[in-house]
């Protein structure tokens, strides 16, 4: 009972800080006018919906490190806060990109902020494409200004400068391997590289794994006050569970009921979305069968269905899920493992192994 | 003679230390594929063509302030020229999110980043669409890793830290000031925002007049050990240089020689931009005769040469002309203040008259 209460305030001074800071940007938005305090605003409203996976990690980390050395508190509760906060715009600072990449208008069933924008534009019905234009830049201009905005927190950070130099060190890493895996995506989608496994593994490490796990463990081990070494075992560790909560990610997106995990039904399949699902089909005698109709903007229920149940006939389904239990496996040898080195303390290790014990039942 | 030489050297300098840090990207890059790597050679070739103005004002303005006290260096050359390259890289940067948005294909008479990633796409013929999408998509991902890196520079500075802080402080001003005055030249475009003078001449100083005389010349005064007071001078002096310098833009645009200013005759005009030469005519009688081909993509040479005619015939010119004979004055006057005062230093005041009357005298 009392770690669910301590789990539901974790929650709860999160979102208060991260409302805290997006407040304080549209206050300070107001003097240059009305529109670009809307866009702080309707760009509020939206972060804050979110589920805050990476932040708590840093949080729960972070204080899981730290309980081992109470005699030197090495890193002040507000700037964990910030810093995991920090975390969450990133990420939201990814999303808006991705959106603008990918032309997408929705996310977790509802509008995102291009769509929230296009339909507040003063004549959204007679200049559609002005109006999408209008959405479209806001989505730019935020990611941009959200971007500025970790590494400003990054850089003022109040940790001792070496540690500064760490997590700098770690934002670039960071956001360089997120870029890769992004251009990656497109480059498979737009027919520039061939979609062979290899290289749609590799995507989903890059474009997903390193900032929803790497990125959040290192960073709590870093203001710890732990040393590399502990970094190098959470970046294995994390690479694992990263590659696994991608898998499943597209294991939802084709098979999961569409009201939890809030994807409509097949988008997947109607965008033509190189996955490992679509890789492994490809390589059997389905393939020819699910060709035809994979990626037309216009494929119906019926025939999404179809290519479902084809997925899963073939063993795409089957495979995927083998890759992830893989994954999950080694995960959990690897905490094991720096549990019994001595380089995890236990309340960490507790932390890591709740964490794989969520991806393993994961239902959205 | 001597200053040509010194200028060349500067010129030189800087480029070497962009180049040098470009190449460093892209090697880094290189562990991450092909596509990653060829995204910052690109970039490279790119930036290096430019006529790096906002970084010489950085280094010029630096050594004039800091040859003052000798006595007291209070930051290497090494520094100065790494905050004067990422002045630059954040100027490029903008420009790449600023064709995204524009859909512009093409930057100083060759083709930009979207047409080149487009270009080299392997299907681009047969796949136009992919091709256009692969181009815009390395442009925004190259963007917002310009951005990261700059935000790199400022946080490792090697300056005392109550410096840091302050040219931290400039570089999130800077930012969004530019990012409201994009948001506004767009607004202005889609039709959001109405389009009178004050609007035009906001969205111009916001958008260009802010980082490209503001943010080199406080920087400058803040690594060179100045005081807040120099700064607060040096940023209305910025104002005007950059609205003069944005208004010379729209008429050169329009009346220039389009081999010199190295963009295509009758581009504004064509794609309908809110200048304050048209916020002029359209207060005139002329209007009617402009308004209804005014934004037309498909305007012939001889219907924008008779629109060039008609804003010179209506005032349209002469007034705009007059606006930046004001603004030069007055930045004029504000530097005889400032050094009549004690606050700018002779060699300091020398600088910013040479720029001024660069200003002037200015034909592309």
């Amino acid at each position: 009972m009392r770690a669910v209460t301590i789990r539901e305030d974790l929650h709860s001074a999160i979102e208060d800080r991260l409302r805290h800071r997006l407040d304080a940007r549209a206050a300070a938005a107001e003097p240059y006018g009305a529109e670009f305090m809307r866009l702080w605003r309707l760009t509020g409203d939206r972060v804050l919906g979110g589920k805050l996976l990476r932040p708590r990690l840093v949080v729960e980390l972070h204080a899981a490190l730290a309980a081992e050395r109470l005699e030197e508190p090495t890193c002040p509760s507000t700037t964990v806060l910030d810093l995991a906060v920090a975390v969450e715009l990133l990420h939201y600072s990814f999303l808006l990109h991705d959106d603008v990449i990918d032309g997408d208008v929705q996310r977790r069933h509802s509008p995102n902020l291009i769509a929230a924008l296009r339909d507040e534009h003063p004549n959204a019905e007679r200049r559609a494409g002005e109006a999408l234009h209008w959405g479209r830049t806001g989505a730019i201009l935020m990611g941009d200004l959200l971007l500025a905005d970790v590494h400003q927190r990054f850089a003022r950070a109040d940790v001792p400068s070496e540690q500064r130099m760490r997590i700098l060190d770690l934002l670039d890493h960071t956001i360089t391997e997120t870029v890769v895996g992004e251009q990656l995506d497109v480059a498979l989608g737009d027919h520039v590289v061939s979609a062979d496994l290899h290289t749609i593994l590799s995507m989903s490490e890059y474009k997903t794994a390193t900032y929803t796990f790497e990125f959040p463990l290192r960073l709590a081990a870093i203001i710890a006050g732990r040393d590399n070494a502990l970094e190098t075992d959470l970046a294995a560790i994390a690479r694992h569970l990263g590659l696994a909560f991608q898998l499943q990610d597209d294991l939802l997106s084709v098979f999961g009921e569409g009201e939890e995990h809030g994807k409509d039904p097949y988008s997947d399949l109607r965008e033509g979305k190189q996955t490992a699902l679509v890789a492994y089909a490809r390589m059997t005698s389905t393939w020819v069968g699910i060709e035809t109709r994979f990626g037309a903007a216009d494929l119906t229920e019926q025939e999404g269905a179809g290519m479902r149940d084809a997925l899963r006939a073939c063993g795409a389904e089957r495979f995927v899920q083998s890759l992830v239990d893989e994954q999950l496996s080694a995960a959990y040898a690897l905490i094991a493992d720096a549990e019994a080195s001595g380089a995890l303390p236990p309340a960490a290790r507790r932390v890591l192994t709740a964490l794989t014990d969520r991806l393993e039942g994961r239902r959205a």
